[in-house]
């Protein structure tokens, strides 16, 4: 059977991944990502009502048209997790392919969230749930499994398509958590398994992004542990506390709920995304936040929470929101810059769960509001957090686990891919013969 | 009673720690620490026979020459804790001085340990052992106090003197640790009363080191969940398995191997000053080790050591070992260059539980270290470990729990007293009126 | 007789400036500048219709309360030269002193732009116009001498009060250059002879910018020399080539509207501030600019001269704008968005004849600047620079020429002092004793 | 015709640099270079008497194995320029070979050294010297011409060979100088005239080492009035200058030379590399060196040179010596450490002609060079210096010359390679068709 992966997106940046694979008559696609950067970076721009071909353009969707050169059906669309760079082209393309989108339950219910919000395009691509541990046939003699992992959003998947030529393994976005908060640990058994079964693994397909950083990524359970430290601490303070970390971080919020409760403060979810995200994972039974948890995402519905702190009293509340990378328009900026009732006091604190994304523009917008809150007089908690990615001992476990015959690196520009190819050299690998150095639009024919 | 404070080491840099207080007749001195950089800079230097005032003259001892512009007696010389920029000029300068050396057990113990070792002077000032929480009746009217810190080594204190014209407390050297391992937290309940009690504070001479870091200090427990989360996912690997820390970080060391038993492994500590300290530890009863645990220091003991681990496999036992910091003869380094019979593998893995001291030479070191390591096939796990030493939120809780007339930043050079300075200043403080920018070698007069 | 100093402005920050001698009953105010990091940090701030308190209250111009304290008549204001933290904030503080403003004829030309724009005060201070090489008798038995001094802005001095106590000699701004572009080199045989004169130096008061840059800031011919370097190797270029420099730097300036000339292109002067600042300077006749040399500061008039240009073809035209540090609406930046009728292409080059000011915020923007103009093609040419401001030889030929009793650090943070006062302390200076670090609303008195 | 690349060293890290070309059954090889950082990492490793394969398992010398895969003759071996990594391995690898060495007079004399260092192999290839602008028939229908190019040493030049399938450009170290201060300028005619001669370029091989940098590398004219900016400065400075620089960077050498006469000083040569280079330069004729020019390499003779020197004033003398990145034996150091006759005293200037090569061993080691030099007073003049190396704009250049059917970069690691990539992208090549990313090892068959 012919198999053949087209990397579609992904292969020069971080974000707006897709990867296609065909084995024989039959294709499947991995994600559909947006790159937010490229968005941002104009002024007033609104995917809601653009165009697929200007996203593209701007190189904020993956360029598709790779697609047409590929002979055979597409038969699902599958995200491996809710992350916008995984997800937040669907609205714009997936109307173009007659299949279900199949994807873990929690993501499913992101999909429909981006689905509503699009202006431009309907979407009536069929939603189907699948759950880590479970599989499917799917086109002709072929099974598509999604193994269960760990990463900064919960119900991630690896999915893994098996074949008759042996399984392609699309590995992106995961850390080896053996002990995460919310979930079970990663399934290493199941990995292993796939990697001495049949045919073995034909393909493994990487996310590269932290190869260059040594040693291993730490457990979910490290930043839980460093977050109760700081919190703990703050118990006898009496004046604000506030929080903020990646509305998507359903684990990270809900340590941060159930510390604030340990520290007898009632603990508040304000922003958009916040509500979006911890409202769809407690509907959902991923999460047991307690009763009275109020969640506020509309502007109004903030702004009275804000109110009712103030009267109450703030140091009864321990409000988590949105803005760990100082967005200008995001909730804590707001705060930062006294836009919203809550006032900010000399000796409040501001709890950042969550590293600042190294690049320029970022970097600089969280200055600023580091700046503009400590005008204010408020101490900023910095860098309680872990990454959701592989550090290198994790990619050495994975080579080794599925003992791949081709590895594709992904999820990074060139640049990042170079510490990945050293590593997986010193296991045995060449480039240019079974470790493929690739770019978007690329095909690469592994079974003819 | 006048006071006076003369900042006789430490004031421009890290390292040879030394301050004087005198009240009324009376002088104490803290500190009698070593600059090791200023002689490791150059080459076959050995301090154990050099003369104080060559060792001034390099910057390596404090420039105790201002101490006769003191009109007073010496009563006590009292270092710290046991660290080398403490207590490492103590066999140089203090028997010019008529006074016994009051250290907590642990710090007497290693400060014998530096007496014994030293070759040009005769040091045989009284040693006086006093624990955190106890006090003694020193000079006229005076009282020594001694207050329970959490630091990167066990048994450190911060000395108290009070006089009649209020506290002077001498705060070098801690984290606010309310959940360390080996140890009880933080005493900062007495460091509350402290601040209320008769005169209040008349001065607080502060550990400025991380002054210009957010937030808090993360605590021992914090490193150690994320040291315990490296280790048990390796507990399946059956190869080479080492690590290295600060000799001197009991707590670590401790945690180090009760972790490797955990994952089946026979720990053995290895390095002279790896014996040295540990043993003084586990003699004196600060650590419970395990029986059958090794320590061994001398070149020949540790090669033995290394032949029986050769011999009944390496799967079997986890060295602990010197030379975090790539130190050119540290034992991790003699690894690395092949020099010991330890023979490292490919896949083997190396535990850094320590941070890079950010000085070019030593990044030098240490990252040729790995490159040795990384040529034999080692894989490193680095930077699992947290600082010994205040972040601002530390800074502004001593503040807020001494309240002092007088603040003296301490332990930097200029450059790094700057932040400190602005977050004093947000609390009140005034350079030039409070809050003393001072240098080696001056006299402060507080109460004249 | 008396001496004293207030350090007013721009001792914890570079910014803001603004320093006051008093002599006996005589005080001479040496700059009155502004911050203008601290306005652009609000959104929607407008200075001009602001109340000195409230721009006090935001830390962006001095807080002059400290002049109560001073028992004595001003008698003069003395800008050193046209830059706006040195002269930002006269439009909002000078009313308030019966006193004449002195500085040099352009920077005078300058201070008058800054009246004419202010909307809530009326400032009718005399102007008095003095050259470098020139001095004044003022008050009762002082003498006001400007020394002229070179920096990145034409006609720039250092005036020099002498008293019957000596010389206070004000040292911000200037760098040490022997070959300049447009004007005399530094004139270091008067500082020489003021170092030997009568009494000699009482006080200097050093701008330390570059206190931690090793050796010596090159002169304003290397950067002519590498700019030239990189316009002749474009002379084939048949693009668009456009260069951004500091509006004020009027030697940069006339190099690239030379070197445009050399290369066959027909410069172009565009954007407010630049079209003010070479005005003013051509009007004077402190440079001598082609005839048919255009500048455009106004909206209108640009956007007509960038359509002539796209007319009569981009390779014919050398455009110099606004836009250096990527600013959001300079015009560099509305280039790079498209909002102008210049229409970059794939190969266009864009010189940054100025170097990235190293603060977050900045560098977020002008990083995103670059991204915009990359996006467009255009090919960045960046770092063409060299500094205004003194390196450490120049401290230290300062020092020695001078001879100063005195040594009072200026125009930085603490952490900014560090380097310099290791640099004054190697040359005899002592923290506390001679060398005076001090903060904002500080007075120092020197002769009582 | 077959034409096939094997890319044997230099294209997985800078250093050891080798290429072979197959035209048919000729075959040419392009460089035997040296990576001497995986020499130096290891303590007293002697390269001289080595056996080739040891040095190959380091990673020291090209790991030629792979030439018994190309099925031809190896006709001529051809040495860019003189720098180790260009020529380093010759002696090592260049007798296996029955092929003469062609290169430019400058790099031959250069050669003829290693080989005469040379202890373990005999080394007779025949030695043919051949200039930039000259050509020569090689093997069966092939002509090899060399374009002279401007690098940080003389006489390097561009290898090219004629194929009846097209040119190809070994481009391998320049800077695209239009004004160097030895030679002639680059000789970007004849390119333009080989990209449009014939079958045009088949490949061109380029050197990426600045590929990440923005803009153009100035010309060495450019650091040449930086030098003379700094030197002339010190006119008047009545105590001991030193420089120091590359060894084999002649033009800059001679500016130092002349620069020092130009303020009163004697210059003279210190050090072995330093008497080697350019005494070979003399003797060819290559500078013109004054009559009185001192140059010494043997530690006898330099020492002598110290004691005159002292005898007679460190005022009238400017040595010039080795030691630029602080090598632990290097002139420089050896001074630094007080183990030369010359005493550095406080206020004696040490200029660095050179820039810190950004790797840590290195810059841990210039560091402690620096503080040493510091601790006898020394002043730090650095980084008067300007790449050898194209930046971003060279290489747009040398595209749009050649106009390339095939591009291969060299002279990195991958994560260099990055930032070509996108370079190239721009221009329309392709990794995978036209844009070859290439492996130590590799073969690339471009005509079959």
């Amino acid at each position: 059977m012919e198999i053949e992966i087209a990397t579609i997106g992904g292969y020069e940046e971080v974000g707006r991944q897709m990867t296609a694979v065909r084995a024989g008559d039959d294709v499947v696609i991995f994600d559909m990502g947006l790159n937010l950067s490229k968005v941002l970076i104009h002024d007033n721009v609104e995917t809601e009502r653009m165009h697929s071909l200007d996203l593209i353009d701007m190189g904020a969707i993956p360029d598709d048209r790779v697609m047409s050169e590929l002979e055979g059906d597409v038969k699902a669309i599958v995200p491996t997790h809710g992350h916008l760079d995984h997800i937040g082209a669907i609205s714009k393309l997936a109307h173009r392919y007659d299949a279900p989108i199949v994807a873990s339950p929690f993501t499913i219910e992101l999909v429909k969230g981006q689905i509503e919000g699009e202006e431009k395009f309907g979407v009536d691509n069929e939603l189907v749930k699948m759950s880590g541990g479970e599989s499917m046939e799917i086109g002709n003699g072929l099974e598509l499994e999604f193994v269960h992992v760990t990463h900064s959003i919960i119900d991630a998947i690896n999915p893994v398509l098996h074949t008759p030529e042996g399984a392609i393994v699309y590995g992106l976005d995961k850390r080896l958590d053996h002990n995460p908060v919310l979930e079970d640990p990663i399934d290493m058994q199941r990995f292993r398994e796939i990697g001495r079964e049949g045919e073995g693994v034909l393909a493994y397909i990487e996310d590269t992004t932290n190869a260059q950083k040594k040693g291993r990524t730490p457990s979910e359970s490290v930043a839980r542990t460093h977050l109760k430290d700081a919190l703990q601490s703050m118990e006898d303070y009496d004046g604000g506390i506030v929080a903020t970390t990646f509305s998507s971080h359903i684990s990270r919020v809900s340590s941060l709920v159930e510390f604030a409760k340990e520290i007898g403060r009632q603990p508040i979810l304000l922003g958009r995304s916040m509500e979006h995200y911890s409202g769809a994972a407690e509907r959902m039974g991923y999460v047991d936040f307690p009763d009275d948890l109020g969640m506020f995402g509309h502007r109004k519905s903030v702004d009275r929470a804000f109110k009712r702190i103030m009267n109450e009293g703030k140091d009864r509340f321990l409000p988590v929101v949105t803005g760990h990378q100082g967005e200008p328009r995001a909730m804590l900026t707001r705060m930062a810059r006294g836009e919203t009732p809550y006032e900010l006091e000399s000796g409040d604190k501001v709890v950042f769960s969550a590293r600042v994304i190294p690049e320029p523009t970022n970097v600089g917008q969280r200055y600023q509001a580091e700046k503009l809150l400590g005008m204010q007089g408020a101490r900023i908690y910095d860098e309680i957090h872990v990454s959701g990615h592989l550090n290198q001992e994790g990619h050495y476990q994975m080579l080794q686990a599925l003992n791949p015959k081709h590895v594709i690196p992904a999820h990074q520009e060139m640049e990042g891919y170079a510490p990945y190819v050293n590593l997986a050299e010193s296991e045995g690998y060449k480039v240019g013969r079974d470790l493929h150095i690739t770019r978007n639009g690329n095909r690469i024919q592994l079974v003819e």
